[in-house]
């Protein structure tokens, strides 16, 4: 048996489907071996009274992203994995987003470069298609495939992203005959068009009406087209960021009917509601995302779905816009129309902290099922299996060290992103990273960062493996 | 380290969650390690080209049960736990049955008895509680589930065995208290009596009106009606045997209130259908069993719920009954009305096989979803995680080398029960259990048995453990 | 054409289906002619901004029905039809009990007796069927359909009157062989005992309690049986007094399969909610009734259900304790537990006027909705129809001629029954009976009584009628 | 009393409530009195052994309306409305449709101009709004509206015709405000497009792929956005012409939410499958309708649906073409792809005698609700009622005296339509028109015309009632 770089001593680990007691030996950045009384290794980590679990992979986060109206995205490739990297994630894809006009690889090209020696993880690139030509479809995403770009996201809403129903049918086409995963962007935009218009006509214009003009109906009705059209070209999808009780209800019927559903929810759909958008004066700004979190009984109703088995995926969307900035949530000032307030919450660190929290400390959900949403589901779904998403031999040594008993009161402060808010502000939890190893290296421990810029390695994906 | 009894290498190791590549060494009958190149030990196994799986976890067979009218079971404790080890089963819960007027206790004591010294791999018990007396819900049961009887089995039917609403709802009021799982037969007694009385009273008699008798309504309102008692006293139930679309759809609804709702179902259900109870003649009888097999829309039903997490066990429900034996199928001769037939199907051996090969070697589901229905979920739900049921550091070294590529044609030739009949005569499966280990022995070795009655131990069971 | 003993001009006459001008002639007692400028006539009545509707049908009320423990109706056949015309109802519907041990028709003997020469209404007798001997179901139940009795009610839960599984299916094949409508009292009795003794061992015995015993699943599941058992012996059913969401779905449900169910609602279930049952002291005991008020969201889906066709009919089901009364609420004095207090509540007279006001007032149904509601189907459903239920030529004239405008504050003392309280004490209503007329005879005159007991005659139902 | 016109002696007249028997005096072309012993009058006619029932009403079909593509329809507003008279039917709903660039109110007169003088029976009109602009939504529609034009069609699907999400939404919103009912073609246009082209693609061009390239899910879909949109607004919509068991499903759980939608299916999806388009050479193409006929199931659900309230309108959807035309449905030859076959069938005659043969003959249906959905339903949703829909007093004497023993094989030599085959060659029916009257005239007698063309009335529709 080979030597370790490192071992792992008393570890309950926890993997999707098991919680067992192991010492755990790490050589050249892989998990060489689970065993008792491993050793010896040139380091030795005591992790007794921790969970050892994999790091997590947070596969709806974006980076460096362009956007319209020169609002601009608080985090880089750095910041963004340093964050991530602090919250116990060892993993992200953000997206490589094709603008109009342009073809994918060249999108694909910028995003690597915007990326450069920055991360201090390991990422993938899931690819916004917004513009497929018949090349992209014919020629590029094919090509892109095979290099490990294999998931594909669109959206059903926002102007300059969406697709028509007969070009989501095309990428979905696309998606079976090549072996990719499309993930959807759900919400009708025309419904929301129209009643956001309503709104600004009444002069309803205050951070709160961003609810309003996106009501469970338009998110329902988003889901069940898009269900609909992967089971008429037969390719399964992952719909991102569902949150409503009305969007849990159409899930649960594609399952009834078997057809090939995914769904992923995030961490503001479980502890926030439309109530905080009404906080005082623009303060409802900071918590203006599509969809927008929702009522107690989706809540409920989402809680409820991760524990029977509708959601598959916890992901943050992190997509952090600073606060008291003008690039950022203020771009048209505290007067403006909601419709001015670019939409997106920063997350990609508290995104284990509050599942964990919410979800294994206060019992709704248990250890294994809280691996498998942030973890090992992900790394099926997007190819990344079974170098990530697990503790197993083999597997990359990407493993957060849990401390599932520290008390933390989450502020701004605590937080290693670029925003100048968390959503969470003054949210108590209990269970923290206490150390975070990526490849076997420690790249954070007790809250200090100890890895540099661009040791993070690119991803080639492999095609989507199934779940059951 | 400790040195290792046993090494395999080159295992394709499967859980729950994970599949991944590793040599397995055992020690003191439990898994010690998990990682390559282990070794060297006493004895090497190459498992190259073949699964390492989890041995299996038959949680619903009857061995030895005495049966009202002189009809007698095919299999006692040795012939049916060798039945299993053949099948790549290494644990197996049969039932202690209370007879009316009985105490649990002798019940417990008898069946004990009965086990003696011929058990080859390990065992426990569920109760069947028939008689559920003031003494027994507040003393034996609770005193039993200290000592290790932690799940019940109850009945909506059968005239010596059913349960009045009242009686089921302190059952699982108990069980919720004290810590049990309760195991419910879900059918609505005194409609299968009105309609059984109906087809005699027509002379419908012949073996194929048992499955008109107990049609899918039937099962249906049985399965509401306890999941409502579960739903009032908020205590989990485990429905046995699933057979029908009807009560599918009855458990979908449950997990979509949030309702804690566990199900099985069994081979039969997913590879025969009522049209065998047609057989010419009287062999129609050898498929009698309740609930019976139903149409090709019910096997889609089950098998979209066992992709889909409307099941948690697939077991075998074995109650084998020979057919051309007067204790047997044949109790009142070939003339006789269905009610006079037995109920039950030999199906311990094939469980695994069948499942294999219809579900995985077929794409229906995969590896890791056969581990959790096979053998996980069973472990957990009833007590015996982590000592059985997963591959594991510390976990017994119960597992099955699976040789997936073997093709068979099942014939009750080459089964090792003690029935003169196989409902799967004839039907040809790809993957069969290579060689068996419990607790690090070799009990079964290219269909050769090499363990000796008694070896297998008795297992006192835990608290049910959750399964998200 | 023939003379007429009445012509009512310039009405607005509404049926089930339509409303229009006309006037409308009466000769012997029947509708003799519906057009414009008709007559003379003997007595002439203007009904210029009235609407003209078939009188009430309540199929759901208890007179002079003799309870256990010494407990006494309050009403009886001349109280109770009086209340009823005043409250602009033309026949009425009680029942006729058959005790343990009694025949059906010494009970029906016995209820002709009681009845004797007091109803000042019209009036049917559906047979309450609690000890269905093969003599009953083969010899007594045939002949009284054939004598006009063709409706019989049947209980789930109540010790002295439920039926077994077995027992209510029986029943229901009866009806189906011979021709009867069987109304059920759906909730589940072995549920209730079991919620009812853990309340009392912790002391929760005040009034609210009785809701809390009797929750929503128990009526569920008391509907989804008897929904099974018609499905099975497919014979059509009519779920009375249902006052649940829960209980809503299931009748959906039952729809959407094509099953013949028919269901009945009440106007507690639709005003009042278990928050009535905590008022302060004992006069929760006052809205006591089984099942309970349920919580505005079912009060919602009854509303839903009544606008889109779930429910057929709406009844009062009278059933009158005094509350200041050794023999009614207070039998066991104020500190009693709830499971002392008899259950029901009066209505027979608030019926429609509840009905039209919060319905057809507020907009919630229409006219014609309500008609078909309060009469057409029930005449219908329990073979009265067209002699009852219907504003057409040959119908026998009982009409209601109905002032919309009127505002109406309900209080006891406006009322005719022989209660002493009413459960809608100070709620305001709009729309109120201006007359009331049977076969052609003015019995209610601007709140003036002007018939004589015993004026009611006997009805001879036929068989049921569909409503589709 | 007024003297009558005509007397209808012995007549059992039903409405959508009742049925019984009276005579009907008819003066100045209006129900003037119903009763017994009427008369006497000029004209008298004896229906004894005849029902008496209102007109049929045909609110879905296309006359005399240009096509693209050199198409021409078969009927126009003579032989249109012979036709429909005929076939018992006393008023029809064409469409007015506006082309793509035309104001709606030129349409509006382009079709009085067609219509001219040859109506033999009374008419209104849908519009058809293709090209919703300001201008038409704003002025042209609310000024329409008040002129009696109170219902608008629009469609999700065909190219010139179909509206986006948002001119739907502005549609709906425009009808809710102005009071007008909006009838939509529920289709998924990209979809439909999509499996077009990949038909093609593999050469499946043969008339049976025009229902492959309309699978129930596309129905679904565009169901399922429509309510969506509906519920948004709170604008009442009516699905029309709803073929599939996907579809019922759909609006049955559109009506569980309380959501307001109105539904109508049509005689080829009652008793047409997509089998008939399989049928030999070109044959099939006499078949392609959109949606297209489907399987039994779904006849099954729609029969289910009109019996429990699902549907509430049934039409013909009269779209026809002549077979052996080389402006029907050969257009292109018999070698063309489905997609070159005009869509639509025949109907406006055989729509009463297949409902009630298929329904009321067979039992699936009653009278009542065959008055409901032919006549008295559509007259209320499209605002003609009282005038027109049911006998009453004070409604325009438009009745079919119904031959409900006479047994007819339809041969398309029977029918009065300028199409050259009917659908339903072959199938024998029991039940056909004796004599039809419209405005108290006999328009057809013994199949014979007695009306000139030009005596049919155009009917100025009121604001759409409601149904409950």
């Amino acid at each position: 048996m080979a030597e370790f770089d490192t071992v792992i001593r008393n570890a309950v680990v926890a993997t999707a489907a098991d919680v067992f007691e192991a010492d755990l030996g790490i050589a050249d950045g892989v998990v060489a071996a689970l065993g008792r009384g491993l050793g010896p290794a040139r380091r030795e980590i005591d992790a007794a009274g921790r969970y050892v679990l994999p790091g997590g992979i947070d596969t709806h986060c974006h980076f460096d992203q362009p956007m319209r109206d020169a609002v601009t995205l608080a985090d880089d490739f750095l910041s963004g994995t340093v964050s991530a990297a602090h919250g116990g994630t060892t993993t992200v894809m953000p997206f490589a987003c094709q603008l109009q006009g342009q073809s994918v690889r060249a999108a694909v090209e910028d995003y690597h470069r915007r990326a450069g020696r920055k991360p201090v993880i390991d990422y993938g690139f899931h690819l916004i298609v917004s513009d497929p030509t018949d090349t992209v479809l014919r020629e590029e995403l094919p090509a892109l495939i095979r290099e490990g770009y294999t998931s594909f996201k669109i959206y059903m809403t926002y102007e300059t992203l969406k697709l028509s129903d007969r070009q989501i049918i095309s990428v979905l086409a696309l998606a079976r005959h090549e072996g990719a995963m499309v993930m959807v962007h759900a919400e009708n935009s025309d419904c929301i068009a129209w009643l956001t218009a309503e709104l600004e006509r009444q002069g309803k214009i205050a951070p709160y009406f961003h609810a309003v003009s996106r009501p469970q109906a338009v998110e329902r009705e988003g889901t069940h087209r898009a269900i609909t059209m992967s089971e008429i070209v037969d390719a399964p999808i992952l719909l991102v960021h569902v949150s409503s009780a009305d969007a849990v209800e159409q899930i649960r019927w594609a399952h009834g009917r078997g057809l090939k559903i995914l769904a992923e929810t995030c961490p503001q759909y479980l502890v926030l509601t439309a109530e905080h958008l009404q906080a005082p004066g623009f303060e409802g700004a900071k918590y203006i995302c599509s969809p927008p979190p929702r009522d107690a009984a989706s809540q409920h109703a989402i809680w409820q779905g991760l524990a029977s088995g509708v959601f598959h995926v916890v992901s943050s969307d992190h997509a952090a816009f600073r606060f008291e900035d003008p690039e950022g949530k203020q771009r048209h000032g505290v007067q403006a129309s909601f419709t001015k307030v670019p939409n997106g919450l920063p997350g990609v660190e508290t995104r284990l902290p509050l599942l964990f929290s919410e979800g294994v400390s206060k019992g709704r959900i248990d250890l294994r099922r809280f691996v498998a949403l942030t973890a090992t589901n992900a790394a099926r779904v997007y190819g990344l299996y079974p170098k990530k998403g697990t503790v197993a031999v083999g597997s990359d040594a990407d493993l957060v060290i849990w401390d599932k008993d520290r008390e933390v009161v989450v502020t701004n402060e605590l937080l290693h992103h670029n925003c100048d808010y968390t959503p969470y502000e003054g949210m108590a939890v209990r269970g923290w990273p206490a150390m975070v190893l990526s490849r076997g290296d420690i790249v954070v421990e007790e809250d200090k960062l100890l890895a540099e810029p661009g040791r993070g390695e690119f991803l080639r994906c492999g095609p989507p493996a199934r779940l059951a």
